[in-house]
């Protein structure tokens, strides 16, 4: 092996070559990669070799049992039913596959992002996210990661996804900042897409909170190879997001994000991460694309609540009213979601400690009858507050000492501290 | 029987004078009522004749059955476990009600109410709200109504409570006046407690939205007696409430409001209304004990969600959180709350007609693929975008007549239409 990457290995370099090849959740490339081991799997999508019976027998099963509804493309697709026989599935995919075969260049590829700071992360390596395995069959072929290599993606539990519409409002940029903020100052990294409004907001915050090294405080999962900084406007937020945590794609260098890399880019989010926080979106929006995505692999969901005027919460509100996501409103809330659980984080709001609080309820009632200005026998308090005489009596001996009554002339009323 | 309400019954009497002797929720008096009625009930509880064997007995076994850990007060309380027999429970009772028994003056209570334009509901009038039954024993021994005879208190699916913190903002002044007025306009009577704040616009904006014949628009249930306007600052309003709508209570005209009363009163608002509504709450607020009175009766709990920065929507994202309330924004999906299950009255907002909706992947991708400035041939078509040469052919001819694809010297391109 010569060339730009002398320390590619050949699995790595089949695998470069098949994240050009096969758009993001192609299932069967996947699961030609699964049945044959990527150095084969790429020779035979790229018409080197053909696939031999006992191979299209394994793939065939496979798809069966994890795609059994995948489309022409290879992908789930509702509605679709091709659950027959692999062969048609291969010459579809080896179709589609074809046209992009003259211009792989994985070396060169491998290169460029060698060139930026980055290297191609494969599920071989010992650093792969823990989290993909949960997508199954359409777990990524490999990532493209730019950033320094000393940087690892933090196993999904200490990984929080915060995501939002990218029109944000100042409300839901100031709890964009809380969220990703504490988050980071707790010790979890923000995920999220690096797009405008909140997912910028949720990069901004996190890196203003922690840098450092062996903190990673935010990841951006990119639709487009991380060679580009997109969208342009964001170039400078994504350049500090690559020098002080990472950017990642699952497509190579050079790739444009099209709608269809955009939903897949946002299923990665959502494997990553133990928890996925929306903090603003709109009835429909592609961060409740991500919600849904983190609910089907069993992650937690939180929304952000927000104004009912607003549009922008409306589909925050739309999950809490469906039950889809759990209600978030600080930073302890949101790592709540990811603690493992029964692990309570969250502390709850102490207000001050009212005068009746602790009495039983005999006292009580005598203490809502206790006259605040002149005083009362302890026979029209027993009227007043429905007691017997004796009970009147005793409850009076213990207000008194809890400084709630005191006598008076022979009759009683409240103190002034336990008035109101 | 002579007197200011000659056309009252015993047992609306004996209902009268009763509701004066015990306290709401007194477990052994309404045990008591129920077993010997109200008329025999009243005699014994004044101390007129004695309580028989049998009938201790058979208040002994209700009193197990339904109130095992009732306290001397004869209410439940938790932590407290008297479940022993009915005798001494039924003295400690006697104690506390003898010292009332002097004042007792149910004529003279029933003459106040007729003067001010009121009657006195008893579970034995056909008007008797179905709701309260599911209060069982604490079901309350009869309702002081004030307001115009013909005017109904609706069946509990017709009732909606929205309630709300004494301290509200603007913001929930505003949410309130949607949802109440919403509520009236679909039908519903709006039930609340008549205080400061989200129960005053409550009642307002029900006012506001509907009143005449055969309408009840909304009532106010009050801690205190019928006759007082409690808090003396809404005098107006409850004096619009009683012209247009009810002011009703449990505790009879005089009474004054006190902590125990309070909380009662929220258990029969609970009880009178198929869903309640918490606009805005602290995180300790009363209306967070009227949610949790709901959700003990199996009603619906709704909560309208705010800022996150605002202290007075954080009950109701308490309540969220909790999994204890639904998601409210408007007056459809309050209304929805107290529709029968599975009737849907919220139409979903309809987002603009996207150019790609309705495409299938193939087409969604190719789309995606096709230039906006320039053009592209299929050739290029298809290594972009991931697709056999046929997929394109087929696609791009299905996208001309979309409307979406154009040709234009021999290369294609998206149309204007389809950009962006």
């Amino acid at each position: 092996m010569t060339g730009p990457e002398p320390t590619a290995t050949a699995v790595q370099i089949a695998r470069a070559a098949l994240s050009r090849l096969l758009e993001p959740s192609d299932l069967t490339g996947l699961a030609l990669v699964r049945c044959a081991g990527p150095v084969e799997a790429l020779r035979i999508a790229t018409g080197e070799v053909r696939a031999g019976a006992p191979l299209e027998r394994e793939l065939g099963q496979l798809l069966a049992e994890e795609a059994p509804g995948a489309g022409e493309a290879g992908v789930s697709m509702r509605g679709a039913d091709s659950s027959g026989p692999a062969g048609p599935r291969l010459d579809q995919a080896l179709g589609r596959w074809q046209p992009r075969v003259a211009d792989l260049a994985p070396l060169r590829d491998l290169g460029t992002l060698s060139r930026l700071g980055g290297r191609l992360l494969c599920p071989e390596d010992p650093a792969w996210p823990t989290g993909l395995e949960d997508l199954g069959l359409g777990a990524p072929i490999a990532l493209w990661v730019r950033g320094d290599p000393a940087t690892l993606i933090p196993q999904a539990g200490a990984c929080i996804a915060v995501v939002g519409s990218r029109d944000s409002t100042s409300y839901g940029a100031g709890a964009t900042s809380e969220l990703a903020g504490g988050l980071v100052r707790r010790g979890y990294c923000v995920i999220s897409g690096g797009a405008y409004g909140i997912d910028a907001q949720a990069h901004r915050a996190a890196l203003a909170c922690g840098t450092g090294p062996g903190v990673t405080p935010t990841i951006s999962v990119m639709a487009c190879g991380v060679d580009r900084y997109y969208p342009a406007g964001n170039e400078d937020l994504l350049r500090a997001v690559a020098r002080h945590g990472l950017l990642i794609a699952e497509v190579p260098p050079g790739s444009s994000p099209t709608r269809w890399r955009f939903l897949q880019r946002n299923r990665l989010i959502a494997a990553l991460c133990a928890a996925t926080i929306v903090v603003e979106a709109r009835w429909r929006s592609g961060a409740l694309n991500t919600a849904h995505h983190a609910a089907a692999l069993s992650r937690e969901v939180g929304a952000v609540p927000g104004s009912i005027q607003s549009a922008n919460s409306a589909g925050c509100h739309r999950l809490l009213r469906e039950g889809s996501a759990v209600c978030v409103t600080d930073a302890a809330e949101a790592a709540e979601l990811a603690a493992p659980l029964g692990q309570s984080l969250v502390t709850e709001p102490q207000g001050p400690r009212a005068a009746h609080d602790g009495l039983n309820l005999e006292d009580l009632l005598l203490l809502d009858a206790l006259p605040v200005q002149r005083s009362g026998t302890p026979d029209s308090l027993a009227k007043v507050a429905g007691l017997s005489h004796s009970t009147v009596l005793a409850g009076l001996g213990r207000l008194q000492i809890s400084g709630l009554a005191e006598s008076v002339n022979g009759g009683w009323r409240r103190t002034r501290s336990a008035a109101g």
